[in-house]
């Protein structure tokens, strides 16, 4: 197994004790006992718990980027944003685990700041997209005539986000199906209707 | 000072140690020396840091409906749902730390299972209120004729939320203002324009 493949192993290791016990709880001790292996070899990749917690919190944004490299998006903008929005919302198994543990991360990057500087990074990428796309639609003459690009960006951002948190928070009420309706109503709401002038 | 006083002032001193250093970091023994005093004392009053971090949460619940309690409510209810809409997002100071804290039990919930109790009653009884005030607003003629009220209270919730996030990880760019003119969007796309029928 080359050390790539090895150090994506003991990451998704510190994934499994960030949800069963909570960041608090990892350390080069918990996770190399998640992942099977001796402290010794673990600390052969990582020394810290720190570099540990950056390099596991760095994969779950890799792993969005992966999926969203793999997706054929649609020549309509209106579509396109709707795909991608859909893979920051807890729409799957693999979505919601990867959002309980960047909730855990994020709430632990208000006190460390390896982790602060990863959010940050992540926060901008991710805003940056979304007012891409928002511009997208306004080029393509989709948008409200009345909807500013960076405000319609940021409340995109916010939606997400909110549906984000209460997808993991309440997963029974917050299903996959009531966030494609919530989903489906905001974007009906940034959208001009059709053969409308507004 | 009354023993309730003397909670008070514990449940602040948590909040300053999780804002510093990080829920991980609250003990009753680094709290007892925030608040200033023995450990033994704090005992007293409480006896694991399960029921310290339980009382701290609680605590910021009960800020808020204080504060909520304060407010006059404009008759007008486009403009009520808004003036509570503003006590969830990080407008000044008191309200950014009330959810840098809130942050921090969130994502500590989702591994101790009394804090999850407290926040799923808590997030349960804001959605509720969203709702009431999203099916008042219906019954005033407010809300656009296509609107669905659980959907219309789930999205200005999804809003809400991930705009406290946003305030507090970036306030730079998710600024006051900022937060005002997103919610200003947003209650736009809720509300009925004037005159329409749609």
């Amino acid at each position: 197994m080359s050390a790539e493949m090895r150090r994506e192993q003991i990451a998704e290791a510190v994934w499994r004790v960030i949800r069963r016990d909570g960041i608090a709880a990892t350390s080069v001790r918990t996770v190399a006992d998640e992942a099977g292996m001796s402290t010794g070899s673990l600390r052969h990749f990582f020394a810290t718990q720190s570099e540990l917690l950056v390099f596991a919190m760095e994969l779950v944004v890799l792993r969005v980027e992966k999926r969203i490299a793999a997706i054929e998006f649609d020549p309509d903008m209106r579509c396109a944003i709707r795909q991608f929005a859909d893979q920051f919302v807890p729409l799957d198994d693999d979505r919601r685990e990867e959002m309980q543990v960047s909730i855990a991360f994020a709430a632990a990057a208000q006190t460390d700041s390896a982790l602060t500087a990863v959010r940050d990074r992540t926060d901008q990428v991710l805003f940056d997209h979304f007012r891409q796309f928002v511009a997208a639609l306004q080029n393509d003459g989709f948008l409200r005539s009345d909807a500013v690009v960076d405000v319609e960006a940021m409340r995109l951002h916010a939606v997400v986000d909110g549906l984000a948190v209460q997808g993991v928070n309440d997963s029974q009420r917050v299903n996959p199906a009531a966030i494609a309706q919530v989903l489906d109503a905001h974007f009906a709401s940034m959208f001009r209707a059709n053969g409308s002038s507004d």
